[in-house]
């Protein structure tokens, strides 16, 4: 994911001044490789650097909490990728520590960042939908289908007790909540754990999860994650349906929307016309595919527009990555117990 | 759905011998219509006539018991429209009457008459698809979107207490059990009733089901059932992700299935070389598209084979009816308790 | 093919009298697989019995203009196999002959049957698509890919001198005309046959043809036509580019249209408010795919509702067999000489 | 395009010195806006300067020449926009002044930059693909599709003679030349006018071309080029049959190939295990769509490794935009003259 940072800090025209990474010697090469000017030592003496004013964290799920903290202690801002902490606590506190620190602290839900997917928001925002009655979400991958297939991720102390929810299940969910302004109420789910060993390791982290969910305001749904779905390599696909009409959105193929009514459908590409906030991330004409990349980039931007001084709308905030670690917990602890669980609030 | 019936009667070279309706007129009119060589004045004289061997039913869902029942009673073949019945405990009597009766009878469950089901469920069945991990399936329609939207089946003294789940959650039901082999075991669910009312009568049925679910294998699996989702017409999707492989099938263009692997995918479309339980069903040469009168014929032509002695491998009958009707009580239970539910098995 | 007319008879409530192939014993097995009353010992002896109404025409096209024109001589309606006959010359003998007879004589382009395919014709015709610009059309198949893939089409004796455009390049051309109502003035074109033999006989005919063409209105267009398309088992695909929206239809995915503007594309598929020619030929309701079958069958009924005395709008006869005769005679004509050919009009 | 072309220069962390427009003022507001460290007085002044390695030409198409040659006379490397030139002649002189300079000058057909499009290119390398037997090719947009949509490109004077061929055929044909590694070796075309003036100016550049062709290895194939097709934003679509599979490639969802065989088709995802050069490209994981950026990205990349001195195979060269000259010439000269046109080697 470094990579990726760093190529969308570089399109922001951002200078890439020093990078940490676990040793001197992987410190040099990353430095080298993604063109910083210099890898620095120890994430402290990074810290210390006054030049610096936005961190970009990037280290396994568990050490994202000291990380981040230190960070905004420091006065920077911070981009911290997501799960933002393995603890809802964490979470709530890097929360908390980011308002105090009154700097800019986001984490890269970076689907938002598809015209097309502000299109759907706004097509939602202004009642085209109608209202929300009901929503199919999946999330699915393959990539660790073998039992030989392995990752940090899989180790729960690195990756904290969730693997597919946390990792994946995140940004569906904060999809579904950005595109529909609604808030999932109520959850009940099972997850599964396919091999009980990786690389001789034992797993405890699930591969896949499934959930079954009522909105604040009524509409019923469906999630399922895994990344043991032979075929799909990055397959987020969510479709909600209106009581006007229905919305589909594929990230492996985003630039267009399906749109049902019952009077037809419609392949919305993205084209002139549509919403403010689309037309603001279109930053090619129609036809010219913009991808994964632009979207990350695009959120990057955002979030040195809003260092800067300037509000851009849907900003994924530490409070959107405290969000889908409650969501995450909560789905942990239904499949814990059989229960259905209410999620409290974290944002309105 | 008497015109598809006959149809399909006329396809197996059956003699259209009577038909009965509401009234002496309409049962004439259809006569007329549908081609049928008499009108009967009554259910009653018709499955009086021995020269009749086979009687479909073909009317509103709380009339099929009564109606199968007798026809049962007089040692005729019955092909009943689904919901086979309204309860659990009409549809396990009529599953027993059949038995006793030593008759063939049999529920249209359609779908399973697509060659690329048979294929799907072959290479399930072969193993190719590996240890069955996670289930998503959904079945959409739009056709009651609107509160001005009416039909009998809103009527739950004329449809039954469920309407979307049973009309056509069943069918959903039926496809994944019988191309899986594995069989639903618990199930937990949520549904929703949009209008209170449709042409100024109370609608106590449900517009909408979702529901999470675990089989005798292990998989995990999420429905989704609506019959307002805005755009979808007859969307019945289901994608089954096994160890080795995904299958996904699309009611919607049933000539095609999508293979994931993880080192690529395929879009089997139907062609020589398939399951010899596909080439049986494949009348027509590749690329010239089976529809859905041509699973229907497939599945009569199959009921009229058994009933002349021939066995014809996954032909639904009155148990698979009851399974279905077994199911969809559940889901009515849990979504009432918002408990899950264990299903007792009706078949193994 | 037999089995596809003698369903589609079936289903219009023919009577099927009597059958004859190629032999005594192959009438035999042919009508009792198929269901005829009786096998006749030869063509002659069934076109003289006077109890049969219609003749369908199934045999090697070299042998359609004989059967045909003793059929006409005899007074019965017929249903011919495309192509028509295998000279131009023939196919003028047998339209004058059919229209002397005065009976109603079809040719089975049975692609104006799907319902979808007379709503193009119908926004065409309404203008909606404005004026005609351009048109891209293909006819692939991969049934004849390998030079040992053989079958008697492969023979000019018996085929005629062009195989893939006499064969499914005639079906394209009548689409494109029957959608447009426009007509392809000049072509120019290349042929290609792949294997110069096949079960050690020698081939004549062409594998694919690419064709260049003008319309009266102006349009520009190009088709290509293959029966050695790794993978397109039967994909006839043709866009059309109005001045005011394009308009796309797949054969093998007949229950939708592409409908492209510049503001925005439609999915249209089959649904409540078509025109009415469309809404007569869906017999099933929206989202229930009707398919190859069902066109035939169509085609069939109209056929018959014709000899019955009903007009029927869009019928193809024996005068748009020979259009397709005239157009796969300048396609050959155009490739061996290098040259433009002019169509003169058979059709207005 | 200047926005495109900056953004791949920042990526491929090159300096962005300086940039000259049609004045001081837009000058000085491109600079600002993409981010150039300076604006130039004139084009003069920005050759002049040595310490600048690469320029990217941008203009109009007519002031190609002009400024290209300018810039290999200082000895400056040259990326210039297709068409190279307005005429082949001179196309021909700026390859042989690139030559002779020894500098690195390349034109941006960055559809060949998609790694499924090198993964194309090395599946019919490889002769998996078989021997080639037919093409169909499309490149249609829309946004000139009213009278009332205009650009400098519709004018002669500054877009050249060609229009639609020259800006998008010339992509078309390269990649099909690309891909195959075949070259175009006759063509027959059409071409269309749609509008006789655009904002009250008269247009004599066509808006659509039709080409039938055959190739050098004896493939036959077709090309629909057109700005006036409703719906089609950049729908660059070219479906390749070669005797063992078929493969097409679709501009607008750039990361799946269809593969089309006899026994059963693919849709080739990006995935790990890909051809080396498809890999190379492949900066993203499967699943995260590369766009069009990306491929332009990697262009410029590959230019500038080029100029670094490392040989990057498929960079497309002045001599590449020669060939798209000579072929558009073809378009037009046999449009002109309604006779097939052989086209002379550029390359081999």
């Amino acid at each position: 994911m470094a990579a990726v940072h760093s190529r969308a800090a570089r399109a922001a025209r951002a200078s890439l001044v020093g990078i940490v990474s676990s040793s001197a010697a992987s410190s040099a090469r990353a430095a080298d490789l993604l063109g910083f000017e210099s890898a620095y030592p120890s994430a402290e003496v990074l810290l210390a650097d006054a030049t610096i004013d936005v961190v970009h964290i990037v280290t396994p799920n568990a050490t994202h909490f000291d990380l981040a903290l230190a960070a905004l202690r420091e006065g920077k801002h911070v981009v911290c990728e997501k799960p933002l902490t393995t603890s809802t606590a964490h979470a709530a506190l890097l929360t908390e520590a980011a308002e105090e620190a009154g700097v800019t602290a986001t984490v890269p839900f970076v689907y938002r960042f598809h015209p097309m997917v502000r299109e759907a928001r706004a097509r939602v925002a202004a009642g085209e939908a109608g209202s929300l009655l009901s929503i199919q979400g999946s999330y699915l991958q393959d990539w660790l289908l073998a039992a030989s297939d392995d990752n940090w991720r899989v180790d729960g102390a690195l990756g904290g007790a969730s693997r597919a929810f946390a990792d994946i299940g995140s940004h569906l969910c904060d999809l579904v909540e950005f595109v529909t302004g609604d808030r999932i109420a109520r959850l009940q789910s099972v997850t599964r754990t396919v091999f009980d060993e990786r690389s001789s390791r034992p797993v405890t982290t699930e591969d896949l999860a499934a959930v079954l969910f009522t909105t604040r305001a009524g509409a019923v749904g469906t999630l399922l994650v895994s990344q043991v779905a032979p075929g799909r390599k990055n397959r987020l696909h969510v479709e909600f349906h209106g009581s006007e009409e229905s919305i589909a959105f594929d990230q492996e193929n985003p630039e267009v929307l399906w749109i049902g009514r019952q009077t037809g459908s419609q392949l919305l590409t993205r084209q002139p016309g549509l919403s403010a906030d689309a037309e603001r991330l279109a930053v090619l004409p129609p036809g010219h595919p913009l991808g994964y990349q632009d979207a990350f980039s695009a959120f990057v931007a955002d979030t040195y527009a809003a260092i800067g001084g300037e509000s851009r709308d849907g900003l994924p905030t530490f409070e959107d990555g405290l969000r889908a670690v409650t969501l995450t917990d909560a789905v942990l602890e239904s499949a814990r117990t059989s229960t259905w669980i209410d999620i409290e609030g974290t944002n309105p």
